[in-house]
Order: C-alpha cells, then sequence, then structure tokens
C-alpha cells in the first residue's frame, strides 16, 4: 500500500490510517461507505434519495441525506465521527465539473471534514467500480439507461441518457413504455396479439385499455411510472409472449449499439470490459442474456464482465485516489 | 332538399330558411359555420383556443371561445343573433357520450338557443365532413395523429391518437421528436450523421447539441414543442437528409399500418375512400406523398382522396343531420 500524501492526520487511537469515504447518491437512496485507507471496508451506511440540486429545497434535502448516511456509516463502524482523508462522491443529476458539483462540494464541506472532495456523476463512479479505475465500459440500464467508457488516457466517452422523453433505450422506462405501447398497438389492431394487453389491464385495473390513458397523462406517472411497467414485460417474455421478447431483444440491441458507438470513440480494443450496471438486467427476463448476444454479435470478442465493484465502492476508489492512495479496496470486513 | 323538422321556426323577415350551426373547437382556435338549412354557408366566425374541459378555468374558457366565435360569425353573416335549428360540435378532448361532451352541451346551450345540439370529437366532425357523411376513414396528422373510420352501417373504429407520451406515430411531434432523436443518435456517434444535429442546434440556439435536455424537459416543451421541430425535418428531408427522409417514410408507414387496421376492424371495401386530414401533411415535405404510397403498398386498390368538407363544415353537416335535413354543403356564396 502506497499513501501519496501530504495530509497531516489527526491522531487516531483505535486505527493505524486514515479513512475516506464514498459516497452514492441515487433517487431512491443514498449508501456510503467507509473505507480505510488500506482498502479495507469498514461499514456502509445509508439515507435517503437525493432529488435535482436545482430542484426547490434540494440542497437541504442532500444536506439531510448526506448527514444520515455519514451518521449510520460512523455508527456501523462503531466509531466516533472524524476528519476523513477524502470524500468521493457519485451523485444523480450532477455532470463532472457543473454548477450542481459545486453546490454538492459546499455541501459536503458544511458537513464534515475533509482533505479532499471530488464530486462526480453517479454514472462515473459507476464505471470507475465496475472496472476498478481500468479501460471500460458500463452499460447502465435501470429506471433509465446511459453508457459511459474511459480508455488508458483516462478519456470519457457516454451515449444515451437523455432520458425518458427522448429514448433511455434500453431502460426499464423504455421497456415498460415498449410494452404498454403494444399493448395499444394489440388493442387497436395495429399489431399482433400480446399478453400484454391483459397484464395492462390488470397492472392499471381498468376494464378498457384506453382508460390507462388518462393514468399515464397524469403529472405524477413520469418515468417511473413506465418503468413499473416493465415487470410486466418481462413475465410476458419469460411466458413466451412473443412480442414481449421482441422488445427486450430490441432494449438489448440498444444497449449493445450503444456500447459499440462509445467503444469506438475511446478507440478502445475490442475485447476491453464491458460491465451490466443496474436493475433492469437482474429484473427483466432475457435482458442480460440478449444484451451479451447482441454485443457478441456486433463484436465477437466482446468481454462482458460483472462489475468489480458496487457504484459506492467506486466512488471510494475515487476518494482513495484523491487523496494518491493505491490501495485495493476489499471488502471482507464486512461482507 | 327534405327537411324532418318539427322544430316551430321563428319568422325571420330577410331569410326563407332555418340555419345550423357546425363549431370545430380546436386547441388553436375554434371555428364554426353558420350554414342555412338548404346548405347554403353563409358565414365563418373564430374564437380561442379549447383546453381539456377537465382542466382549471375551462368551462369559462370554452363559453367565451365560443361566445366569440358566435359573435363573429353573426357579424360576418351581417344577422342579428338568432334562435338556431341545430348545433353541431366537433371538439378537442371529447369522446362521444364523455361526461366532457354533456357538459359541452350544458355550455352550449347556456350561450345560445337550439333545438338540437350534437356534441362529438373534433374526429369525428373531420370524418363526417371529409366523406359527406359516407363511409371512409381519416388519417389525422396534426401535432397528435388519429385514424378514424366509418362502415356503411355507421360503426365507428380508431386507431393511435394515445397523445405524445405514448406514440402519435405519423404526427408532427412524433416526426419532430424522432428527428431530435435522430439528432442525439448522431451526436452520440450511435446513429448516422445527419444535418438535422445542426439544425436542432440552430432551432435551439445551443452550442452543444446535449444542452437540448433542459429545454426539452421543461413543462412548458411537451408535445407543441417537438411538433415546432418537425419543420426542420422537413427541411432536411427536403435537402436529400438521408436520415430525416426515413424519419418522414417511417411516419408515413405507421399512417398507412394504422389506416389498414382500421378498413379491417370496419370491414370497409378495400377502395373505401381515405382523406389524409391535418397540418402535417401540408406542412412535412414528402408525408402525403409517403402516405399514400406506403397504403398503395399494402393495398394497391386505396383510394387516398382529398376531404369533400372541412372539419367546421363536418360540424355543421351533423347539425344538418339533427335536425332531419338533407341538404349538400355548398360554400359558393362565402369562398
Amino acid at each position: 500500500m502506497a499513501i501519496h500524501n501530504d495530509w497531516d492526520a489527526p491522531t487516531i487511537a483505535h486505527m493505524a490510517c486514515e479513512l475516506v469515504i464514498g459516497v452514492d447518491g441515487g433517487q431512491t437512496s443514498t449508501k456510503c461507505a467507509l473505507v480505510a485507507c488500506d482498502g479495507r471496508v469498514l461499514a456502509y451506511g445509508q439515507g435517503s434519495g437525493l432529488v435535482h440540486l436545482a430542484a426547490a429545497g434540494a440542497r437541504e434535502r442532500h444536506a439531510a441525506a448526506l448527514r444520515e448516511a455519514f451518521a449510520s456509516a460512523w455508527t456501523n463502524a462503531g466509531l466516533e465521527p472524524q476528519p476523513v482523508a477524502a470524500i468521493g462522491l457519485g451523485l444523480t443529476g450532477v455532470e463532472d465539473n457543473s454548477p450542481e458539483a459545486a453546490l454538492a462540494r459546499q455541501i459536503v464541506a458544511g458537513l464534515i471534514s475533509a482533505q479532499h472532495i471530488a464530486v462526480h456523476s453517479d454514472a462515473y463512479a459507476a464505471l470507475i467500480g465496475a472496472h476498478g479505475n481500468r479501460p471500460g465500459i458500463i452499460a447502465i440500464s435501470g429506471t433509465g439507461s446511459h453508457i459511459l467508457g474511459m480508455n488508458a488516457a483516462g478519456e470519457l466517452a457516454r451515449a444515451g441518457g437523455w432520458g425518458w422523453l427522448l429514448g433511455d433505450e434500453g431502460s426499464a422506462l423504455w421497456i415498460g413504455r415498449s410494452g404498454l405501447m403494444a399493448a395499444l398497438h394489440a388493442h387497436d389492431g395495429v399489431g399482433e396479439p400480446t399478453m400484454l394487453e391483459g397484464l395492462m389491464r390488470e397492472h392499471f385495473q381498468v376494464k378498457a385499455l384506453g382508460d390507462v390513458k388518462r393514468r399515464v397523462y397524469d403529472s405524477s406517472f413520469g418515468a417511473k411510472g413506465f418503468a413499473a411497467l416493465a415487470p410486466l414485460v418481462s413475465q410476458a417474455a419469460a411466458q413466451g409472449d412473443a412480442i414481449a421478447q421482441s422488445i427486450v431483444t430490441q432494449a438489448a440491441r440498444d444497449l449493445a449499439t450503444q456500447v459499440m458507438a462509445v467503444q469506438r470513440r475511446l478507440a478502445l480494443p475490442p475485447d476491453a470490459p464491458v460491465a451490466p450496471v443496474g436493475g433492469a438486467y437482474a429484473h427483466v427476463h432475457g435482458l442480460r442474456a440478449g444484451f451479451t448476444a447482441a454485443l457478441c454479435e456486433i463484436n465477437p470478442q466482446a468481454n462482458v464482465v460483472d462489475p468489480l465493484l458496487s457504484p459506492v465502492l467506486g466512488a471510494a476508489l475515487i476518494a482513495l485516489q484523491a487523496c494518491g492512495c493505491r490501495a485495493i479496496i476489499r471488502t471482507d470486513a464486512v461482507d
């Protein structure tokens, strides 16, 4: 372990090394990990979800979520809150070097004493975690979708991530919305019959499928409402419904196409690791297998891998780097 | 001309026959036509646009728009406001026999004395006008899209019209959004290069295409914001951009597919007339020709025709029918 750090460590009686914190701030929850500078993960903490920093009251909400996450991590580690060497954050709705990133840095600085504060997008933390800060690509498919890659020169390229109104192809919301549209097409006689028609009627508890229109146009529906329909497509696909299967296949292809675009733009070798990241791969029947198949069809040398580290540990890795520490993160102390 | 009417006409010194009114109530404006029971169109009137009747203040807004339209029609005809035999209305956001239709009827009854008030959807009035109350189909492509048909038994069938979040395939908003998505795909390296990338940057006056995201997610953007991008796709298609042309071709195919679904469901003969209706055909380069070509490809006997009458005169025809009058509408008095 090599620590390149000019930080004047406080005397910590019960620990031989300094600490860093990684934060994965998502819309559902804020996770944090307390990691020793030798790479041992000491504890995890959790707080409430974040909203976009431009939203009303977002500043207070971010501060509360982070305070909560930090506090539970200290408690879980059996440690008193104390200064840390660095904090790395991957936050939803924050682009690297944006006004939001500067604001997030301010908020964090008001909560905890840290020599380095590195604020990034949630996707960047996931990328650094997935490939342990080495070149590679992640294909995120959760509620939304987003492809991000990094080459050996540290250059980044992204594709997709334009949100629910402009695509997010291959994501849970895209799959769910495509399922509802396929059901409406079947209803109209425009598309082939599909069991999605019945599943959607049940889900919305309507007698006539046309009655879903009112619900979908309610302002509270949005991306999350569509994403909640993805399990119906998954169920129909698992039961052999050809329309549902074709939606999942198309989602997988769209993700693969975006991955290849990022690979080309970064001039990555054909066997650069590609990690599927996000809940849709676990919860949508056939998506992960379809993604691998679609990628191998375009690029026979495609190298689909599991992420090495979770996004929150990716953020911790960013923190370790920020204080010049090259430790390898080990989760054996908590897992 | 046969008038089957038990209405006791008031003595109108300067006119030999009774009057009906047709109303085409859209989101942009409310048009009305004053028609004599012998079918002569006497004058048109215009008022402001309508909002969905479920919206706050919609009742007052509808009343004001209709009052305005009626008043200008009377003025243009050089007549004093007077009772009419019937009013036929085709209104945006109103389904036949819906609570909104009942509410619209109430509003109209409070504004003018009429023996018959027939409230329908705007699409129904357009259909009745397009084929002079005879069997046929209309393929509406304006901001949104919607297919409606009627067979000889008077049965109706529709396809599409699910709105901007669920398709409206082939409409101006669909074409505009597809154009923006194609520009983003080109930007990401996911899709082929297209002049749409530059056109979209100019339209939004942004240096980096990625900056459009904020604008599109503003709550004021919506369907109209996307529809306003259709002229860019039209421009690029006219200049030979292959991506833009493929969007227009797909729009035309989607409309044709929906028309065929309605034709099948109504068991209409293959040469039943199909009328393209709405601004997108006039304003999007290649859409009308593409629609005809796509329809003829699926159905060699396809019979694409111009609408016989405008939607507002379709509404007037509904009014004439409501009072049992079989007159043929003639526009020579005003055109």
